[in-house]
């Protein structure tokens, strides 16, 4: 075991390397609209989120801890990696090889048992492989459908996407909560009728 | 009690007023000095700092979905109540009673019993009031440390801060824990030697 002080060293370099992720910027507008959404913001949402809602999983027993390990760590991946849209199907292909290098040396920063906890934790929520990792997923899922809507539908139209586009991809939200993707429906629904997403 | 949906429409309103977090800036730089950081990044931070680092906390035998419960909403009330420059002794004053009122009104937001909760613990975050408590508060002063180290010491200079007004204000961490506190002892010899801290 390295010392105490050698161990804090390694940590406070990936905490330092970590800071990165507030450049890694969203195809998300945060909800008035002035200026896209970055990693850091979105993962304190998410947070956020899942403190507030965790009520209404599917599963009633989650583990809230191991939710909020998975949400806060999850984009880390994204400093290397960068962002990839969810309806970019092109550079959806390589995705998952560029993020698994990138935790490779994201999570190899920190001592080597606490390196595969953190990756544990990542692969658990990207494989969706518990209750707690389909929840984590589905209000990843929802929060920039939720921003999307209060900022009049901005990336929608820009990158062409259309109400069944929405549904398609979003429809897994219910594997971790069914309350929120009735919820998310009813997003959808409003986003039409307010003309802010092509019925198609 | 409401009903499901009644609670998760109160749940939403809040999550959607959270989001003006994003618009709340700092004092402090991001570490590459581009542009300075607001309050849901710091939050992210915060929690990915309290997870990495709960180890070297005073009292070993810390809770800390409660540590994160308490960074993840600790700065929420700044929403209404603006950030408050720790070195600001004038700013400071009516702070407690503006931030109070926002407590009130933000939390207020939420179905009454998870109001409650909240509330609860920011109650406890502020008044340093657990070993949870004491450690958070010891990475909330650590955090806005170093990133202004490593942003060569921009705030500091900006505001005339010098040595020993970071040592008197930054003294608590100790509270949370020794070893993060001999480590910031340390980020303010480096930061005077390297000449972006006064050593008076
Ligand atoms: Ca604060």
């Amino acid at each position: 075991m390295p010392s105490n002080s050698a161990r804090l060293a390694q940590q406070m370099a990936f905490i330092i390397e970590a800071d990165k992720l507030k450049n890694i910027f969203r195809q998300s507008y945060i909800s008035d609209a002035s200026r896209r959404e970055n990693d850091a913001e979105h993962s304190w949402h998410l947070a956020l989120m899942a403190i507030t809602l965790h009520e209404h999983a599917n599963d009633p027993d989650l583990d809230l801890l191991k939710i909020l390990r998975m949400v806060i760590v999850h984009d880390i991946v994204e400093i290397d990696a960068g962002d990839t849209y969810i309806y970019d199907e092109a550079h959806k292909q390589d995705q998952a090889e560029r993020e698994q290098k990138a935790a490779e040396r994201l999570f190899g920063l920190l001592p080597s048992e606490q390196a595969a906890a953190f990756r544990s934790d990542w692969d658990e929520f990207e494989a969706g492989a518990s209750p707690e990792a389909r929840f984590a997923k589905a209000i990843d899922r929802l929060h920039p459908m939720l921003l999307n809507h209060l900022a009049g539908g901005k990336t929608w139209s820009k990158h062409g996407v259309v109400a069944s586009q929405v549904r398609d991809i979003n429809r897994k939200i219910g594997e971790g909560s069914q309350a929120l993707w009735d919820f998310a429906q009813d997003l959808i629904e409003k986003s039409i009728k307010s003309g802010s997403l092509p019925d198609r």
